[in-house]
């Protein structure tokens, strides 16, 4: 069983969704990296049984993903939020009149494509 | 039954996870702002039935919100989003040194908060 470093990101946007015991699965597995067999001694099932919860989680976190596509939606925003700030740390650096306006106005049309 | 236009919203979110006729419902009900006499033509089942349908839905809606929250901070990224339009506006229309180089401190902090 391959650990899926995507399966950490979905867990921490969808976990909630899940059981209390799922929820505990993937959080020892994934977060605390502790193996199927300490889980299984944590958690007082068969090894086999954390290996069903765990898959059957991350099953579940991508169909969210898949549903509601709001983990990718997050990141989206965190990308324009990025060019927005390289974009205000240029006007801070610029002189000429001419490049703060326009980059003022591409400020505007990325948190305009943000915001609709 | 009275209609909470904020479950529409939340529809718009997390409407997805729920199952296929709970999705008509809503919809019809929400979207389409039939009544239930109405729906309950469409869908074939009782007026009861459809009440049942678009209660646990709102149910399940205000819950997947609780334990997710991201409406809410879809909500918060909006506002913050705003703000840093209208200091991008406010350093088009300034001459002044001083003022862009706070203005532009002021987008970098917001964005980073977003970003956090």
């Amino acid at each position: 069983m391959e650990k899926n470093i995507e399966i950490s990101l979905l867990f921490d946007f969808y976990g909630q969704l899940l059981s209390q015991k799922q929820q505990q699965a993937v959080d020892l597995y994934y977060n605390d990296d502790l193996s199927l067999a300490e889980i299984s001694e944590i958690m007082q099932i068969t090894r086999q049984g954390v290996r069903d919860y765990i898959k059957r989680s991350e099953a579940q976190l991508f169909e969210f993903e898949e549903k509601l596509g709001l983990y990718k939606r997050f990141q989206t925003i965190d990308e324009y939020i990025l060019r927005i700030k390289d974009k205000a740390v240029e006007i801070k650096k610029s002189d000429n009149k001419d490049d703060i306006h326009r980059l003022s106005d591409e400020i505007i049309s990325i948190a305009e494509k943000i915001n609709e």
